[in-house]
């Protein structure tokens, strides 16, 4: 394309070199499962590989893709393989990636409806066809006062309704004047991390968050929240918000979100439902109960980069009243304003989250649905839970292990009978050995194996092979 | 790879359309300059484009790829036209792209060190070989109490700065007990929106941001910030964060970071620079000047998806003590747990930024880095500034038009003499025109064009056939 001196990469290198990474994706794809699942490497060692100095010339593309294998590679702890079982998983697919591809090509800023109004068009085109996918109220489609929109991860989602509950429960002038130690948030016990960090960085205090009781079910106690807000209202404080869970991290426990929801619209609080896994599960009407309750939330987001096959990063996070989301992140200054903006006939998803370029995201997501289709993704997340149902089974008729709680979904907490101390070394030495990657946590405080179906390539066989590995390297400790 | 039904894209067809989306966007490069920057469509014609419902069953790739073609490139604004002057640039390159395919391909989450070693040991790899590329001081790299992070976009950083300094202002008291409407931040008046939406987010209150006047070259006069810092003082409330920026939105202005510095230093407030577009003219010595003072600053960011030719998003975020950012960003839950993050020797990146999942962003600028080199890097900016210089001095030589502020590197901001109606009408009749796309702004209350030279494929030509346009339209307009 040049005419004059370059160091660009010209487009029949582009082309060149574009197929070899793609080929090198497929490749890889191909062979994940000789990798170590968990990277093996100490701290320091990728580091220790790489040149102290940045080069002065340019180099061949070739090298790059040298060092990718050598260099990285070592260091990668394998997400997409079907042997991760660990976290949550952040799964992704051929269509996806192709989607997070062509939207790198195009590199088009989404800020306002005028940048790419095709960006902010079909990203609500597409959100709203969510709604209907998951049965979700049709509240939260574009047409009346809500709409969606895609943040990089739920902790984004999350603070941004803390925001607007923020806003609303301070007659829209928090934005102004600032917090004053008033304003309080609960959340179950059992609720993600993320609900903690957005209250600290929206300034209402970590002290202003109410962590509810769990029961046993590790769901979060209705009545118990009731009770707190009234005592918080009696000490002087403004509760404003609630975040409820649909498929806590720690054991996919799902919140009585119907419960909540009375509470909330008897007290005037915002409810924000989290179902960042498991509002996948939703796309199959079966599974819908979950969202029991939903339509008497403000907000709510799931994340597709999880379960849904979209590669990371991708939220779509729903309101049922944009106004009060709008208020407190709208700041609009001379060399943003323009025409189409300025006619209200358009959407800025700027004012919808924390920063203000934005890319194409909504690419990726439409290539996933419209390369699955409803049945697909249908047939898939199907396939998950009852991969996950049989493990729990499995556990359930191994006397020595049992499940550490209800496993409604795709993920199955067990543990082995022989205490805390064996389960952690059991786990090490699952995950030392690279064979599979599962996680825990703590549930009554007590260790608890994690183990989770959601990565796009995971079959029968891995789960099964992985459960054999899991009953022999227990045996073997039992024995030592 | 599956010996089950299976809706997944094949590892065979991945590396056929892998190959067609390569093409797909060669073929873009080749062809953009034919498309009108701006996009032409009306609000809600892009939607209406598209099917109301989403399919039942799955289609093929080829239909998806037609529909790009058909349904989305008409509502594209073209940010990779060498013709598009808007806004700032949000270049890219080939090697950002593949740096980016690679990345969804890998599909790896690098919240925790643990979760892929790699993601975070290159990050903290490029960040460090960037301090020595832009001269920036050494406090900024990972070997002392500093170190740097990519972040989405320069206003999550600017938030996070705002944490930190709120943090420490606070003796680390603020993210326990939240905001009590005594913290005041500092900017100028022609400081970016960010800094007015991070001071609302974190409950500082809108009511709490000062903006101090800009002197005649729309820098901050810091004997101005000084008078303020004294007053709040005095009137009881806690100064703790000023902004400087280097190459302001509206102008390019440089505040004068060494003077904004002391006061910082005297009055112990936090000092963030953002130099988002600018700050990668620092490849070149010759332009390191505009980081006078930076010693002194307690953060720092740039965005190399502006002007590195980085894909975005991609923001460097840099703090010269990051305690005080990890201490209000960080909540560790049991699931996250690991024996790496206890050991103390590594570096868990979810603790310095307001997500917790992270993708391996520190591929795309590796790879820029490495098929670039300083040299290649360093010549292409030098063009870019050379270009807008020249298009400064043409404006200078046509008495019909003026600068309208200093053009330090590589945006010009001009105006014809006939007013702000008339400048107000040549943007819109270029623009509409569909041949280039710039934006405006307002100077001293007075409408000013904005020029910015810094798309990747940007040349002599495309600026000097700009400019003709410029001054064509002017002429008619002139007649009519």
């Amino acid at each position: 394309m040049s005419e004059e001196k370059s160091f660009h990469m010209t487009s029949k290198a582009f082309r060149y070199y574009g197929r070899a990474v793609v080929d090198w994706i497929a490749d890889y794809f191909d062979r994940v499962e000789s990798f170590p699942v968990l990277s093996q490497v100490k701290p320091g060692q990728i580091r220790a590989s790489l040149p102290p100095a940045p080069p002065l010339e340019g180099e061949r593309f070739e090298s790059i893709l040298e060092d990718v294998e050598t260099g990285i590679i070592p260091g990668v702890t394998h997400w997409q393989s079907p042997n991760f079982f660990a976290f949550f998983p952040a799964n992704t697919s051929g269509p996806a990636i192709l989607g997070e591809l062509l939207s790198a090509g195009l590199g088009v800023q989404g800020m306002l409806w005028a940048t790419s109004p095709a960006c902010t068009e079909l990203e609500t085109h597409v959100l709203d066809w969510l709604v209907d996918m998951l049965g979700l109220p049709p509240k939260f489609k574009s047409d009346g006062t809500g709409g969606g929109v895609i943040q990089d991860t739920a902790s984004s989602a999350t603070l941004c309704a803390l925001l607007a509950a923020r806003e609303r429960a301070s007659n829209y002038e928090s934005n102004n004047r600032g917090c004053d130690g008033r304003l309080v948030a609960y959340a179950s016990t059992q609720a993600h991390s993320s609900i903690e960090k957005a209250v600290k960085i929206a300034g209402l205090g970590r002290q202003n968050l109410r962590l509810i009781e769990e029961d046993d079910r590790f769901a979060l106690r209705a009545e118990v929240l009731a009770n707190q807000i009234q005592q918080d209202r009696a000490a002087g404080f403004i509760p404003c918000f609630v975040c409820a869970t649909v498929g806590t991290t720690s054991s996919n426990a799902i919140d009585p979100v119907t419960e909540i929801g009375q509470i909330c619209r008897e007290q005037g609080l915002w409810l924000h439902v989290d179902a960042a896994m498991s509002g996948t599960a939703a796309l199959c009407p079966e599974y819908r109960y979950i969202h029991a309750g939903i339509d008497m939330a403000d907000s709510y987001c799931f994340n597709p980069h999880k379960w849904m096959f979209t590669t990371f990063d991708c939220d779509c996070f729903y309101v049922a009243e944009r106004e009060a989301l709008i208020n407190t992140l709208s700041v609009l200054p001379e060399y943003l304003r323009n025409k189409a903006s300025e006619s209200g006939a358009v959407i800025d998803y700027r004012d919808w989250h924390i920063p203000l370029g934005r890319r194409f995201r909504s690419l990726k997501l439409w290539f996933v649905i419209r390369h699955y289709g409803m049945e697909g993704l249908r047939y898939h997340i199907r396939k998950h839970v009852d991969l996950a149902q049989n493990l729990a089974k499995w556990v359930e008729d191994d006397h020595r292990f049992e499940l550490a709680a209800p496993a409604p979904l795709n993920l199955v907490c067990f543990r082995h009978l022989a205490g805390d101390e064996f389960n952690r070394k059991l786990m090490d030495h699952l995950n030392r050995s690279g064979e599979i990657y599962l996680t825990h946590t703590t549930l009554k405080e007590r260790f608890a194996l994690r183990f989770c179906v959601g990565q796009t390539h995971t079959e029968k066989r891995h789960v099964y092979q992985a459960w054999k590995r899991i009953q022999e390297v227990a045996l073997e400790l039992e024995k030592s």
